[in-house]
């Protein structure tokens, strides 16, 4: 059924329709009020209120239909594998979680490092780490490996948020890391993050070459 | 694994909670704007706007968690091939293009027999048709009597909601066969829709009578 890589597509396609159905909603004047996403009009500005709230939940559902149709190429245990994971890291105890959690944050009290970090796993690393889990699932992987892959997307996730943070350092958001212990200290903590999800994936060698590229990216990026 | 009711179950609680979703989205007041709802007070009347569209949002991605869970009672092939019918049915070819159709409804010209029943059809029918379909695969239905029994579940679904229309007729809904027709000819109309269905398992015999009950229940009510 092809090469692991080619096999992992319908993962890749289902995390990114989850990805973006969250931006959609994330958007809407009830939530984070943007108008502006990727310097273009958002949804909402360009379509109105109802077909943003509609176009994501067509993005959502349509993450498990692609993921349904990998049964000829990937066999329907992966399938339904990689259902549960997806649906566990879109719903109430990670993603959605994280954005009702971020949109309460400010009224909960002072920002600690503990408080951040539960919102960056739930809001943004669950759903890097779904990614790589469902695509290894898809590509072959099991047991042991799967969860350490798991541990390493968790990690580049909050060290890929924290990266954020600093590059929004000047917005001044409630929710970041750089407003608990500055620019110099939250740097070290996305460089030992990092560090930490490199060696998880150490034994894997030349097959985590692309893992290992887009976890630096992740989190060195200047933009 | 149990028997064919207490196998299908997950299959009741995923319609069930993408219908709970569709219904709080479709209360919103971006979309129907409703503030009551079972005679309470709507999801984002009680706990906000963002709250209501992240309950849904939730309760979206749980319905396919639930089915995932059924891998051990019912076989991975059962739930990839339930995950598939019941993303096409909430997604934006049935539900979601079923609820942008209703409201550009007025906006579309004066309503005729054919563009109410293309709502009725992708806006309730499809969920009641992925209802009885899946019930059925995780039950242990195949082949051509799934299909079957999905025209089944699509003919009462229209039914169902003409059966609405008769009960709501004096709110001079836009989307309505009665309407179009008439009370009369639009009770005929739901009589003959489910005389249809009926006979679409008649050969199923005692085997059927739980799903004859609920097709006669949900056109002849008078609530």
């Amino acid at each position: 059924a092809g090469a692991p890589q080619a096999r992992a597509l319908p993962a890749a396609a289902a995390v990114e329709l989850v990805h973006t159905y969250s931006l959609i909603h994330d958007d809407l004047p009830c939530m984070d009020d943007d108008s502006l996403r990727r310097g273009r009009p958002t949804v909402h500005v360009a379509y109105g209120e109802a077909n943003a709230v509609l176009a994501g939940d067509a993005l959502l559902a349509l993450a498990f239909e692609v993921l349904a149709d990998a049964e000829g190429g990937c066999g329907a245990e992966a399938v339904a594998w990689c259902t549960r994971a997806l649906a566990i890291a879109a719903g109430s105890r990670q993603l959605v979680g994280g954005q009702a959690d971020d949109l309460a944050f400010a009224a909960g009290g002072p920002p600690t490092l503990s408080r951040v970090e539960a919102v960056h796993r739930r809001k943004s690393a669950a759903l890097i780490a779904a990614s790589v889990t469902c695509g290894a699932r898809l590509g072959g992987a099991t047991g042991d490996s799967l969860a350490e892959l798991g541990v390493f997307g968790e990690e580049v996730g909050v060290a890929f948020q924290i990266a954020d943070d600093l590059l929004d350092a000047d917005r001044n958001e409630a929710c970041s890391l750089v407003s608990v212990m500055g620019v110099e200290r939250a740097r070290e903590r996305a460089e030992a993050l990092l560090a930490s999800a490199l060696g998880r994936v150490a034994k894997l060698g030349e097959r985590a070459a692309g893992l290992r590229m887009l976890a630096e990216l992740a989190v060195r990026r200047d933009q």
